[in-house]
Parts: C-alpha cells; sequence; structure tokens
C-alpha cells in the first residue's frame, strides 16, 4: 500500500488528556513510517484544515510529542465550528477533500465528541462519493461522558476526578467553619445536558468518609421546598452541607435555573451561574451562612490530579485509531470497552460511527437515588475506576511543566482561500 | 518545674496546611511528657475553651496526629469568633482562666490570624493580672499572608501554588479555544484587603511559559477604560487573555466591585462575585467570549496541590510553638525568617506579640508593576521559594485519604456553663 500522511483535528472544549490522545496517533504513526508519511494537524482545529492552515508535527521532537501526555488543553488549538448538512454545505465539505488532497492526506483523525463523530462520517461519505480515497476514524473525547457505545470518554474521568477531591477537600473546609460561619457550600459543575459529572461529585464520599452531600442533577427539576427541606435536614444533622449542582440545572418548567435566577433592573439574566442562585436561595429561605464555588476551566484543565485510567484511555483511543487506520478500518471510533469492575479490565473495541454520531448516551436514572439528590451503589461501580490513579505532570520550581509545541506551519499548496 | 497541660486552638479561616501545625504542636508536647501532660484541643476554636468544650488530644493515635500533616480544615474545628476588649468583656477572659485553671493549663498555642494574635497577647495578660501561671504562644497562620515579622504565613503559599498552576492550566485551555470561542478568562481569588493572592496568579506564567495575564489587585483602584485597553491589547496580541481579579477590587470610589456591580430588580446586589462582574463588563464593551471561575474554598482547602515549602513551615511553627513555651518565652509567636531566597534558606525566630497583635502587613507597591496589572521580579523573589515543592497526601481509589479525629470530650469539671 502507499505510504500517505494523516490529519489529526481537536474540536469542541478541550480537555486535561486530548493531548494524551494527539500523543498516541502521532507516537504510534511515526512507528509506522512505512505506511503512514507526515502527520499534519489542524490550527485551530477543522478550521485549520478549511483554510489550509496544517500544522507539520514532524517538526515536534520525540520529547515534545511524549510531554503532551501530561499536557492539557489542545496543543494544535481548538475550535467550536459546526459543520453543517451534507447537502446544504457541500462546498465545506468538498473543500476539505481538496486540502487533503493535495497534502497526499489518507488518513483522517477527529478527536472530540457528538458533533465531531458526526462530521468524521460525513467527511468520510463525501470523499468515498468524489472518489477520494480516505479512512476516517473519530478519536473520542469530552468531558461530558456523552458518547454511546464507549463505557466513557477520555476528558470525564479526570474531571470526575477533580470535582471529588475538590468537594472532599472543601467540606472539610466547611465542616471546621460551621459551627460559627458557613453552613452550606454550594460547588457548580459542568454537564450541561447530563448529569455525569455532578454524579461524580458524589464520589466526595465514601463509607470511611462521609460527607453530607445534596447533588442538584440536570436530569432531575429542581424542587425549591423539597431541595430546601434536604438541605435542612442535613445542617441539622450534620452541622453543615455540601451541595453539588450541574450548570444545567433545570426548574419545573424546563427554564435553566442560571437564568431563571434573579434579574438585574435592566432585565438581563444575572451573572453568577446556577451555584450562585442555589447559595442565595439557601440564605434567603433557610438563613445559613454560604460559600459558593465556580469551578469552570478549573474542572476540565487540570491536568495536575488527572485521573490516571483517563490518561491511559486517553492515549489508547489515539493509538488504536491508527491502528484501526492500519488495519483498514473507516467510519469508525475506537470505543473503551469495560469487561469487570472490580478487578476494573477494559479493552478497546470498535464502533461504527453511524452509531455514534448524533447519539447522546443519557445518565442512567438509577445512577440517581430515589429522592434525586445522590448517587447508587451502581453509578459508583460505574465511576469508581474512572477516578482512580494519579499520574502528576513533571513539576519544576512549585509548577508543572506543560509543553507548548513549536507548531510549524506547512507550506501551502493551493492558490484558494477559504472564508469560515 | 511542674508538669502542666496545654491547650491548642485553631481560629478563624481554617488553610490546607493549619492542621501540619496542629500536628507540630501535639507531636512536639508528646515528645516532652516530663513538662507537658495533657494536650488539649478547643473543639471550634476557642468557643471551646469558653463552653469547656475541651478535645484530648491525648486519645488520638500517633498515626492520626500524623496525618494531620496532610489533612486540610481544621481537625478540631474553628470558629470566627472575636474576643473583644479586656475591659468591656473581662468576663470572657475571666472564664477562659477559670476552665484553665480548671483543667490546669499552663500552655495556650493558638493558631490563627491577625484578631487571634490578639486574643493570645490578651489571654496573657488577663492571665498575668490573675496571677494565674499560663505561657501563651501564638501560632501564625493565614492564607491572607498579612501577619508581620514573619516572612510568611503558614497557609498562604498554598493558596498561592494552587492559584499559580490553576491560572496555568487554565490559561492553556483558553488559548486552545481562542481562536472561535473564549478569549477571555477570569479567576476570582481571596484577600479581601491585601492583594499577596493576586500577586501568587502572576506566577502562573514565567519566561519559559508567557501567559497573557492581567491582575486586578485590591490596592490598585480599578479604571475600567484603562483595564479594558489593557485586556484589549493582550488579545489582540496574543489571542487571549486571563485575567486574575481579588475578591477585594475597590473602584475608584473606594466600594466593592462586587457589590458596585449589577443590582437586581429589587436593589440588591447580584449574587456573583467581582470574577463575573469584570467578565461580563469585557463581554459587554468588549464583546469577547468569556469564562469565569470563582474558586472559594477550594483554593484553601486543596491540600492535594498544597507547597511543600507551606507545610514545612506550618509544621515548624507548630513544634517551635512548644519549643517555645517550654524555654520560658510568653507572649510571643514564632516567625518564619528568610536568610537567603536563592538558594531559599530559613529559620524559625521569635516575634513579641506585643509588636504582630493588630498590624497589618501590606503588599508592597513594589511587588507590582507600574501598570498596576502585573508583579514585579521582586514579588517573583518572594513568591518563588513559598510555592515550590509538592507533597500530595496519600491517595486511594483515586481520592485522598485525609484524617477524622475521634476528638473525643474531656470530662467537664465546672458546674458552670457559659454564653458565647
Amino acid at each position: 500500500m502507499a505510504k500517505r500522511n494523516a490529519f489529526y483535528a481537536q474540536s469542541g472544549g478541550v480537555t486535561a488528556v486530548i493531548n494524551a490522545s494527539a500523543a498516541g496517533v502521532i507516537e504510534t504513526a511515526r512507528a509506522h513510517r512505512d505506511r503512514i508519511g507526515r502527520v499534519y494537524a489542524g490550527r485551530n482545529g477543522i478550521i485549520g484544515a478549511l483554510t489550509e492552515d496544517l500544522i507539520d508535527t514532524g517538526k515536534e521532537s520525540a520529547r515534545a510529542i511524549a510531554a503532551l501526555r501530561y499536557t492539557p488543553s489542545g496543543a494544535f488549538g481548538s475550535c467550536r465550528y459546526k459543520l453543517k448538512g451534507l447537502e446544504e454545505y457541500r462546498a465545506q465539505y468538498e473543500r476539505l477533500i481538496e486540502v487533503f488532497r493535495a497534502h497526499d492526506i489518507g488518513y483522517f483523525f477527529y478527536n472530540g465528541g457528538n458533533d465531531s463523530a458526526d462530521t468524521c462520517l460525513k467527511v468520510s461519505q463525501i470523499a468515498e462519493k468524489l472518489g477520494y480515497p480516505l479512512t476516517a476514524v473519530h478519536v473520542p473525547k469530552t468531558v461530558d461522558n456523552d458518547l454511546p457505545i464507549t463505557d466513557n470518554c477520555p476528558g470525564f474521568g479526570s474531571v470526575a476526578k477533580y470535582v471529588a477531591v475538590s468537594m472532599r477537600e472543601a467540606a472539610f473546609d466547611v465542616q471546621s467553619m460551621a459551627k460559627t460561619s458557613t453552613k452550606v457550600f454550594v460547588l457548580e459543575v459542568m454537564g450541561r445536558h447530563a448529569g455525569w459529572i455532578t454524579a461524580a461529585v458524589g464520589m466526595a464520599e465514601d463509607a470511611a468518609t462521609p460527607i453530607p452531600l445534596v447533588l442538584l442533577f440536570p436530569e432531575v427539576a429542581f424542587d425549591e421546598a423539597k431541595f430546601l427541606a434536604a438541605v435542612d435536614a442535613k445542617v441539622k444533622r450534620f452541622g453543615y452541607c455540601c451541595v453539588g449542582v450541574s450548570e444545567g440545572l433545570l426548574n419545573a418548567e424546563g427554564q435553566l435555573m442560571a437564568e431563571a435566577g434573579t434579574r438585574d433592573a435592566f432585565g438581563h439574566a444575572q451573572l453568577g451561574g446556577v451555584g450562585p442562585v442555589i447559595a442565595k436561595l439557601v440564605k434567603d429561605k433557610l438563613d445559613y451562612k454560604y460559600h459558593w464555588a465556580v469551578a469552570d476551566y478549573l474542572q476540565r484543565a487540570a491536568r495536575h490530579i488527572a485521573a490516571k485510567t483517563d490518561v491511559l484511555h486517553a492515549y489508547a483511543v489515539g493509538r488504536a485509531a491508527v491502528e484501526l487506520a492500519l488495519a483498514g478500518h473507516n467510519a469508525v471510533m475506537p470505543a473503551i470497552t469495560r469487561t469487570s469492575d472490580q478487578p476494573y479490565r477494559w479493552k478497546i473495541t470498535v464502533a461504527p460511527l453511524a452509531k455514534v454520531a448524533n447519539v447522546e448516551k443519557k445518565l442512567p436514572r438509577n445512577f440517581i437515588t430515589a429522592d434525586g439528590y445522590g448517587i447508587t451503589a451502581r453509578a459508583r461501580a460505574y465511576l469508581a475506576p474512572l477516578i482512580r490513579g494519579e499520574d502528576p505532570p513533571p513539576f519544576k520550581d512549585g509548577l508543572p511543566q506543560y509543553v507548548r509545541l513549536k507548531n510549524v506551519a506547512v507550506p501551502r499548496k493551493l492558490a484558494t482561500a477559504f472564508k469560515v
């Protein structure tokens, strides 16, 4: 088989371990120089392909690529840019193929979530229609953990660990202060459409370290009176209460609580997220002193406390993507398949993109306790291995040493420009 | 000299390392059983003394006490309860002495910030007036880093490290997203009266890892136009900008920006802190997409990323407090004295409480760059050793294993109650 080049791009919100997948792709491609020529990356994701702004990863040392394993964020830049329907936006897809053809790209590795799985599938379809030989493989990534078939999505485990560790630490703090000061602590976490990350907050406590926790899932409509009663009961019994709330919490009318909260004098939704809304409610109705935190990007960038399992998964799906492509698989995604909870065992399997694209994996209702405020043993069994293990980056002078690549541009071959 | 008991209490906001000081006190006292009998701790700080709610630390194993070294929060409970003037509130001080006398407490170790240094001094004074033999030693602690004489305050270094690491990680994230999404990231940090923690955010970047940062110190009145110009210039030049803002940022009128922000329809100050206020301003005036985070308690509870230097300091001041007391020092505080920046060297010295109480150490103006938005080389030289070193707690199943003590109550000896 002729040697052809590969194109790799990062898509959507980045994670603490998406670069580990990049390392998996690049190192595995380098190990197959007989089949894969150069590995190009898209500068700022798929936009780099559309605008022919390619990065030559061959200009990076083996050491720099290895450092991607422990560097958070997207080393080549990512983007939020969804390619739309094949028919209406055919020009975009044709442009991608034009760029791929100009650089003899025979392998397309797209590292992202639901949208990029869909794009990856469409690119493989248009390539076939245009008679352009291309092997397209999607590399799963999303802190939202909502891709189907795969047991979990690289990026999620590290966020899960971050929120569990953070809530455990904050709970110790609040417990110390509760006698005369803060009695209720609210931590707002990511996950607008599904409560996977909210569930992970529940891992802060276990039999050895009980913590009075109330979780507010996006799947459970907010019931003010019931919530306040739950918090009040915890404070009365344990002296304090910790609340983990999803940014996507909805009220009974299906509106985002973050927006349904207080409005300013101009009618704008107030600036804070749902965390401060919930905290203020506790103060107004129960008169407990509160503190709240919104971790935002800190939770998905926190490579310093990434889960080792997650790092291993991220690297493995990157490596498997290249191996699958070389084995002739097209329009597929390497999926993580769990074969045992205890001891935790997993393997990489192959998922057809047609079954992945546009399917959202929801948090199972049986992961949430009957009262709607906690996680079940089933959820714990699922989450436990995903947050396991530490894999700290190297530190120097007290700070993690993350790599920044040179990101050398590949000379353009096309005279045409493309506006995104 | 007769063997007498010791009393230890934690005061004010807790930290990631205040328990390391407790370990220093208790382990050192245990090593001097010939001079110090039992070590009692106040349940919820000084309130425990006033209400005769004492904890017998002798009921804790050596292993549990050693685990305090790596457990954040206040293991015996803390409180925000300021003892007021000696004259007006003499009954409180007399009650303390009454409880001390009942339990033969000859050593008083008070672990806190400015207020508790003042209380410790007053307790030593009233003891002398009442002819009660007591050795009172203050153990420094405060994330605010505002105690005088001591080079730094245990607790601060770990917060400094947390905010520097977090901002570095978030900056990598924002840089990845900036092409099509978030261009400005705002991190709100603690430090209402002084910008020590804000300055530490500046350590996120260094020569090897430049980050376009704008810091908003409580010492520098907020100038909207100038700030927006600074942010805009960074975004235009680097593609993104990270803003570290103190919760105590003031406007030109000296009002807290957090309160001077948008008010709701009822005229209440909006719920968020200053972080979202600044982020929204960037959006409204510059139209850049933003994200913001408020770390709140996470920053001071984050023992998982504590600075080793800080842990060593915290333990050392606890140990030194006992050694000073045994050496006959009264109404003093062990202070950390820096003898060299590079290599970093420090020793414990003795500060008289009369020179500590009610004196606030401000962030030197020469730590802030001329434009008011950055830190100087002098600030870096000061901060660098304080964030150095890692000292992770033990992990099990992906989570840090922090200790919870038994906190067994000492039988009461007084028939009298005291209402706090």
